[in-house]
């Protein structure tokens, strides 16, 4: 005779219940709102800055690698999930950008995952900015270096933090940071890194597409691109529409990332569709280098017709724009009256801000009207907390 | 006047070149090896189980929502990345599998990283595997919660951890390990957890599809399905061949992750054309049990047939068969033996794998015809090293 199985106690997962009551309390709550495929809603809120997403010739590029590829990459990169069209993507991607090589991965979150651990093993010290992205701040925690978080865009503390150590260093920091969508100071940066021997690790999330000439990066935009000492992250999921994420940098840095990445080695290789998409968005920039420029123009004028109404945000290096709010409450009413327009901007809480200020954050697209900037900025206004 | 710039410094990253060297010596170099559209190699080493990567009805899924929805998810779940089509996944995932819930992510990986950080807060003790898929282990370093590293496969292990701890604990294991192909106890871990007031989060990446009352996982297959202590998570990557991973529980758990984990919050949402694959793969699975049956046939002709021919395999619980190599060398020898004639293999060598030893890796799958598996076999055995 065997026991009866023990029953489920329903209790065990109780404090889930607890911690969403604190977060109701303190007006943090989170829910997920699916759009529709028809929604009319004028979008600020996603990341697609040149509009490709839904460029008839990258959908159409997603949906005839689905045909000839298949719906997935069905195993690792290193087992059966590298295609040819991967490799395509890596190499335009590097000679785009003017690096060696690249290494795309299945997002931006795993490509900084894959850089930082296979880049600072043990005895190596990271030094973070202090707003970097979430990504790079866990890829800090998975490394098996020990990390030093200095005050956001200062040089200088980035050099106080070398100046103590002895041995390999890597300072990291996003080239645009999301949430303000201010710029670091890629310049300074690189100088303070080679006057300690220490690489430079850039997360050009925002940046690619956007900044450097043609919207080849940040990197570019600073002379830095195709240093032996500098590595760069981007995303494949904003300016170029798709899903993914690559690092680019010297051949050996890509080798070694073959070699020892875990989210390369164990993860699925990114979807056939996805890569021939950022792929003919990628084309699609190179023969059009306006696109860039157009991303950029729009969030300046943005800023400008946002501040002139009286509004306050930080002038946005890219296509990021944020404006603060007196509380979550208020960020929350805000963004939903905004919808409530028909006009969707992202909301930006604790704890996805690292100082705390609850934002409306907008981004800035190379193909809005000005009838559409006009709607923006007149809603924007009305809608704005006291 | 300004200083000239400093120039990069080009041994910087010299390290990596000698770590380069070391694994050459090792015989640990890894490759990329990208295939082409038109390969007729036969191919175990994927881990498209059921042969729906490219199924006529997934391809035309993939690319019906590129083209209705646009190539990427353009943000965040929470800002602009939930589709429809997303929470159509969700409920129909959730309803196949027996849970109150779904949650989709980019990855199987981020869904993992997912589970782990915000279900094990700090004062929770983890107790996971050492045979656990490295996203799992890296969910724990993750984690603010303590973990303790428990023997390969033994509820007792599991239960001398609990029994010396005070407070919220999870018990963390694959379902079905992927070096190997065995099964956890699932029954007596479940019993385990519930006599110590732990939780249990059960990785199903290769359980999916295969495993279960017409491939509803391992958990299912358990009668855990459903339970208020279990938290699954599963890949949309293998089984239905797609990209993605899902995390499935109560309610509760899904309500939580939305608002507290940081690869959903902080990462671009799963790209329509892979979400809508998934969902595709997955009607076609509810509407033909007997392809998870026949995954596992599979697998079983195929160890009843290698063994039978002298090889040495662990009997396979789902549809993944390893082969022992007598070292990495004779592992990437015989599966470089097998590619030149036309038969692709996985080949694991350190450090994926957690005992050191070199294994070539097969997968079974559903559609594999009795010619296809007796070619597998002759090549198999004529090419194992002696």
């Amino acid at each position: 005779m065997t026991t009866p199985p023990r029953p489920a106690p329903a209790h065990v997962l109780d404090w889930l219940d607890e911690a969403a009551e604190r977060r109701a309390k303190a007006g943090l709550t989170r829910r997920l709102r699916p759009r529709a495929a028809d929604s009319t809603a004028l979008d600020l809120a996603g990341n697609d800055y040149l509009g490709l997403a839904r460029h008839p010739e990258v959908k159409a590029a997603a949906a005839e690698a689905a045909h000839r590829w298949g719906a997935g990459a069905t195993g690792s990169r290193l087992v059966t999930g590298s295609t040819e069209a991967h490799a395509q993507l890596e190499a335009e991607l590097a000679a785009f950008c003017g690096t060696e090589s690249a290494l795309v991965f299945a997002s931006g979150y795993a490509a900084n995952l894959a850089a930082l651990t296979a880049l600072a093993p043990a005895g190596t010290l990271l030094v973070s900015d202090a707003g970097n992205h979430a990504s790079l701040i866990d890829g800090c925690r998975l490394a098996r270096a020990t990390t030093a978080v200095v005050p956001h865009a200062q040089p200088a503390a980035v050099a106080a933090a070398l100046a103590g150590h002895d041995g390999p260093a890597l300072a990291v920091s996003d080239a645009v940071f999301s949430v303000d969508g201010d710029a670091a100071p890629l310049p300074a940066l690189a100088e303070t890194c080679r006057a300690h021997g220490a690489a430079l690790l850039v997360d050009d999330a925002h940046g690619l597409g956007v900044l450097g000439p043609g919207g080849r990066g940040a990197l570019a935009g600073a002379g830095l691109a195709g240093a032996p000492d500098v590595v760069a992250t981007v995303t494949l999921s904003k300016a170029l529409g798709s899903q993914g994420g690559a690092v680019l940098g010297p051949e050996r840095v890509i080798r070694h990332l073959v070699n020892t990445a875990r989210t390369m080695i164990f993860d699925t290789g990114l979807a056939p569709p996805a890569v021939a998409a950022a792929l003919a968005a990628l084309r699609l920039l190179r023969a059009e280098p306006a696109l860039a420029e157009r991303a950029r123009t729009t969030a300046a004028t943005l800023h400008r017709r946002l501040t002139a109404a009286g509004l306050t945000a930080h002038p946005p290096a890219a296509a990021v724009l944020s404006l603060r709010a007196p509380s979550p409450e208020a960020a929350l009413a805000w963004a939903e009256s905004c919808r409530g327009r028909d006009l969707l901007v992202g909301c930006f809480r604790p704890p996805s801000v690292p100082d705390g200020i609850s934002r409306v954050r907008l981004t800035a697209r190379a193909d809005l009207t000005p009838t559409q900037l006009d709607t923006a900025v007149t809603t924007l206004t009305a809608t704005a907390p006291h």
